[in-house]
C-alpha cells in the first residue's frame, strides 16, 4: 500500500493529485468534514458518502477522554463504532491539549492537564497519543506536537519547536497498524526563520512519511501571517507528498491554500456555522436567521447539488427552523455546506487539470466582491 | 375524492381499513409522527418516506404563532413548506391552548392568552383555527375544541363539553380547500355519561365527517379510566370512518387502543423519548445512557429493519452519542423509534387481516412480561 501522492496536474504552485489509502483513493485538493466525537455533528455517514465526503477526520483528546479508546477498538475501531467505511485522519490531540485544556503543564515528556470533562488530572505524551490513535484505527494518524501561542517568540518559541521535533522521533517509535501511517507535523510559530528550519528538521526527521501537516495556523493570527508561513512552510516540503494544513477553513482560505501547493484541509466552521444559520453561497454567504429571508421561496442557492438544495427546502423554511431552535435546520444547513466546499474541492480540481486554475482563482472573487484580497499578494 | 374508510379486516372491535386521501391512500392502523413546528423533530422528510410513515401531523397554536400561517400558505402551504408529499393533519390548537398557553380566559367567542414565545395577548376561536388550518393546507383538519382538565366535573364539565359541541357548529360554517376536510373531537372529561353524550351529539352534529377523533385523554389521568372513557366514546362511533384517538402512544397503548377499534394515534413520545435516549424493544425499551450499554456492540434491537439498526451502528456507539450530548444520537435513536411504532402498526394491520390478532396480543405482552395488564380487563 502506498499513500504517496500521484500528481495528475499542477498550475503554478496549486496540485491536483490522488493517493491511495488501505480504505479507497482521495483525490486532491481535498477537505476533511470534522467528526470530533466520532460524529460529524448532525450528519449520518451516509450523508456523508452522498456529499462526496473522500475522508473525515477525527480526535484523540475527545475520544481519549470519553468513551476512551479501548471501547472504541472493542467496538471496531474508529471505522466500525462510527460505521464509517472511507479513510479516517486522527488528529493527535496536541492541538486541543494546548487549546482546550486548563492547567496544563507542558514538560519534556508530555502535557499534564485537567480534563474539561471532570476535572480529573490527564496526562499526554508523544507515545500516549500515538498509542491512542493506534487504538482508534484511523488510516492517517497525526504527530503529537505542541501547538506554540500566537504571540510565542525568541527562545520561548525555539525550544517549543525543537520540542516539537524531538517528539517527532519519539512517535517514530510506537509501530502503527499495517493500515495506518503518520503524518509529521511542520511548526515554527509565526517566524520565518523558525519555520524553514522546521520544515527542513521534519523531512530530514522522517524523511518517509507518507504526507506532511503544516500547523499552528489560523489560530488567532492575521491572515497576511498566516499565508506567509503556510507559503514558507510548503516550500521546503516534498512536492510528491500531500501537504496538509490544518484548521482551514471558509471557501476563500482553500483557495488560498491551494494556490499555495496545499493538499488536503480541515475545518469545524462549515458545519459550526451550518448550526448558527449561517450557509456559503459564492457571494460571502447568507445568515438564514435575517428577517429579509422569512418569506424567501428559493433554495440556499439555485444550482447547488447538496441534498439541501435539490429537495427545494427554502431559505423561509430553514429561516423557521433556525429561528424555532428546530435540529433539523442544523442538519439541512451542515449538508449544503458540507457540499459546498467538498463541491468546490472538485471544482478546484478540475480546473487544476485542465489549465484553468487561474481563471477559477478570477471567476472565484469576480462573484465575491467582498472577499479579502488575496493574503500576502496585495 | 373519498376519505371514508375502507375496512379490510376485522377481529373483535381490532380494524383494518384504507382511506383515500388527496395526497395518497392510509393504511391503519396508522402512527402519525409529529411535526409539531412543521418538522418531525430531527428528521428529514426522507427519512419518513424510508421508514414508511403515511401521514404526518403538524400543529396549528405553534405555527400560528411563528412563522404564522400566512408565510406558509405562500411558501406552498405546509406540504411545499415543509417538502412533504404525504397526507398532513393539522391539530386545531385547541389541546395546546389549554395545555401550554399562560393567563388564557375562555368565553363563548373563543380563548384569549398569552403568546408563549413573546408574551403578547393572543385570540383563538374555532373560525380563527379552521381559517388557520385552511391557510396551512392540510388535507385533514381538526376541530376546535375545548380539553378538560383531568379534574374537571359536574356542571363546569358539563358547560365545557357542550361549548365544545357548540365550536365545532362554528367550524363547520367555514368553508375549506378542496384537498381539504375535518373531524370532529369527541370531549367529555372523565365522565362515561357526558361521553356517551358527547360522542352522540358529535356524529349528530357533522355526520357526514369523514372521520371523528376521541379527545380529552392521556393528559395525565390513570390508564385504566384513559381506556375505559375511550371504549365508551368509540362504541357511540359510525363504524365506516376512521377513529382517531389523540396524543398516544407507547407500543402498548398502539395495541390496546386497536383492540378498542381505534384506527390512528399520535404522539411525540417516540421522538422526545429519542432525543433522551429511550430507545423501544419488544421487552419494553431501554435507555442508552445506561452504562451496561458501553461496549455492547449489538444494534438496539437485533432484526429491526430501521436505518439505524440496518446499518449497524451499535448500542455503544449511541451510548458514546448520547453521553457526548451529540446530535446524531438523537437522530439515530428517533429513526428507530418511529420505525419501530410504524412497523407495529403494518404487523397488528397484517394479523387482524389474518385472523391472527388474538395470537398477536398474546405474543406481544409474552415478549413483554414488565407490561402492564389490560388496563380495564384485568
Amino acid at each position: 500500500m502506498t499513500f504517496n501522492l500521484f500528481i495528475e496536474g499542477t498550475s503554478g504552485n496549486a496540485r491536483a493529485g490522488l493517493f491511495a489509502t488501505p480504505r479507497g483513493a482521495v483525490r486532491t485538493p481535498c477537505f476533511m468534514p470534522v467528526g470530533t466525537k466520532a460524529t460529524v455533528k448532525a450528519i449520518t455517514p451516509r450523508d456523508l458518502r452522498e456529499m462526496g465526503a473522500q475522508i473525515i477526520l477525527s480526535n484523540t483528546f475527545h475520544l481519549h477522554l470519553r468513551p476512551g479508546e479501548g471501547v472504541i477498538e472493542r467496538l471496531g475501531e474508529l471505522h466500525g463504532f462510527m460505521r464509517y467505511d472511507g479513510p479516517i485522519l486522527t488528529d493527535s490531540g496536541g492541538f486541543q491539549v494546548f487549546s482546550l485544556a486548563e492547567l496544563r503543564t507542558i514538560t519534556e515528556k508530555g502535557v499534564t492537564f485537567k480534563s474539561p470533562l471532570d476535572g480529573a488530572a490527564c496526562f499526554i505524551s508523544p507515545e500516549i497519543s500515538m498509542k491512542v490513535q493506534k487504538a482508534l484505527g484511523a488510516n492517517i494518524v497525526m504527530a503529537f506536537d505542541e501547538c506554540p501561542s500566537v504571540g510565542m517568540e525568541g527562545a520561548v518559541l525555539e525550544e517549543s519547536t525543537a520540542r516539537t521535533l524531538r517528539w517527532l522521533e519519539r512517535c517514530l517509535t510506537i509501530q502503527l497498524k499495517p493500515h495506518q501511517c503518520m503524518f509529521p507535523i511542520v511548526q515554527g510559530g509565526m517566524d520565518a526563520a523558525k519555520r524553514v528550519a522546521s520544515a527542513r528538521a521534519t523531512v530530514a526527521t522522517a524523511p518517509d512519511s507518507v504526507g506532511f501537516a503544516v500547523g499552528g495556523l489560523a489560530v488567532g493570527e492575521e491572515r497576511s501571517m498566516t499565508y506567509r508561513m503556510l507559503e514558507i512552510s510548503v516550500s521546503e516540503l516534498p512536492t510528491d507528498r500531500p501537504r496538509y494544513m490544518m484548521g482551514i477553513g471558509t471557501p476563500e482560505d482553500l483557495i488560498w491554500a491551494v494556490d499555495r501547493g496545499v493538499d488536503m484541509f480541515d475545518c469545524v466552521l462549515p458545519t459550526r456555522n451550518a448550526r448558527n444559520a449561517r450557509v456559503f453561497d459564492p457571494a460571502g454567504g447568507l445568515n438564514l436567521r435575517n428577517a429579509k429571508f422569512r418569506e424567501d421561496p428559493a433554495p440556499i442557492m439555485e444550482g447547488c447539488d447538496c441534498h439541501t438544495c435539490r429537495e427545494g427546502f427554502s431559505r423561509g423554511y430553514l429561516h423557521h427552523l433556525h429561528r424555532s431552535g428546530e435540529i433539523l435546520g442544523g442538519i439541512l444547513a451542515s449538508i449544503h455546506n458540507l457540499r459546498y466546499l467538498l463541491r468546490q474541492c472538485e471544482e478546484m480540481r478540475d480546473a487544476i487539470i485542465a489549465g484553468r486554475w487561474e481563471d477559477y482563482k478570477s471567476a472565484f472573487f469576480a462573484a465575491f466582491p467582498k472577499a479579502s484580497p488575496d493574503p500576502t499578494r496585495v
